[in-house]
């Protein structure tokens, strides 16, 4: 299923547009607020010609996009795929292929779970010039934004980014993560994409080891104004999210970091 | 030791600005090229009056603050420390109640590696209020600059960052990491501040059951113009480094996505 028209797309270019060499920047949006945007990827956005964004953009940093720029949606909607990552893919080499520069853009940073890399694998095989713009991931935004540092010199050695997001796109693997490693102590743990999983998450971490009372919390919409934080404990957090309805977009962060929430978040501007 | 004149940043403001109240902003810098700052990190940098920064921030950076504004230097050389933390601490808590307006700017992203939790807390046990702005960090800036994703379906399903420096600031303790789970496959892992532990990190997870020809890089200056990227695998990174006198700042990187530098480089713009 497409949800765009082709062929608007792939109609002929004026007379000499098709000689520019084509490009293609995959673009990170960061966690939501536009004022995480990078200075290049606000740039990028505001000379805007075509834009192929995902769900994970947000509509503040969608609006910096010029109004006669096209956007073309190829996000995904609960367990509805508007377009297959392959098919994402081919549409990226035929749009730069017709002559036009593309900004591919991303929510966070298109190499941290963005699929960045596959797609800029792509593009290089198909000889097309690519750039690269980081983004603020999720977890960097939700840190700054609640008083979660993701790393601590008293709490956290290292910090590990994984995602609760199944792997297979029909649903049909588990979820499978180190989880002996993960349970860890003395480290930040960040599921990304994680609610869904979020009672699994905690039930294998606390069987693989970790103390049950390890501070956790959910943060839904990080950096956005409807941001929402809920901390409790490896043990506590699934019956908390679920009582407080905590819904996609959400990060889990679990570790002693969290800790820190309730004293620096006394103090902080927003 | 101090390097900076004290009675200077001390003397007493102009009536009425002392009524303003004490702020402190904790500003990523990012990986050094200015136009990977965040929009609202330009925008505080452009307005500062007072700067307090670290040696990591780069001078293209640096080059945003107003010519009027005050800076104050308080980054290490070469295990000579031009301010210890705690005086870091609280020449920011002094600064902030003398009733300025405090930019604390630290290279790439204040909660990751950057202390930038310890300053938070600092910050609010002394009720002084603060926000933090984070930065792209520098796997980020070096994943992007290089063509290595830190993550991939086909290659890593988490992202580890590390820092390769000693806790003790004395150096007497050895680098204490948890090396059984660095070891894992299918995985990225960042080192950051690793040069001088190169062969150590290497020869440890080699030990610890890292396959030897594990890809491996090290970025060093990662996303400016003097950037050079060598890569390897964990047995022969070390040598290599060495043949090549890369120096910090680095970034170790280790992982199957090291592999795909070669092929995403070919067709990256810079």
């Amino acid at each position: 299923m497409t949800s765009f028209d082709e062929t608007r797309y792939f109609s002929p270019l004026a007379p000499g547009a098709s000689a520019l060499p084509p490009k293609v920047s995959l673009v990170g949006a960061g966690p939501g607020d536009p004022d995480l945007l990078t200075v290049k990827a606000l740039r990028l956005l505001q000379q805007a010609q075509l834009v192929v964004y995902d769900k994970l953009v947000s509509r503040e940093v969608l609006a910096l996009v010029p109004a006669q720029a096209d956007r073309i949606y190829v996000g995904k909607q609960s367990g509805l795929h508007t377009l297959r990552q392959e098919e994402i893919i081919a549409l990226l080499v035929r749009l730069a292929r017709s002559g036009r520069s593309v900004v591919r853009l991303k929510g966070g940073d298109p190499y941290v779970f963005g699929r960045g890399g596959e797609e800029a694998q792509a593009l290089a095989a198909a000889g097309i010039a690519f750039e690269v713009v980081p983004g603020i991931t999720s977890a960097q935004g939700m840190a700054a934004a609640t008083g979660i540092p993701l790393t601590h010199r008293d709490h956290a050695t290292q910090v590990t980014l994984v995602t609760g997001h199944l792997r297979d796109e029909a649903g049909e693997r588990g979820l499978e993560l180190d989880w002996s490693c993960l349970a860890r102590p003395h480290q930040t743990l960040v599921v990304y994409m994680g609610v869904a999983t979020l009672p699994h998450v905690c039930a294998q971490l606390e069987r693989h080891g970790l103390a049950a009372d390890t501070p956790a919390a959910v943060v839904e919409n990080a950096t956005l104004p409807t941001q929402r934080t809920v901390t409790g404990t490896l043990r506590t957090l699934p019956t908390l999210a679920r009582a407080h309805a905590i819904r996609a977009p959400a990060l889990i962060v679990i570790g002693g970091v969290v800790a820190l929430h309730a004293e620096l978040a006394a103090q902080m501007l927003r």
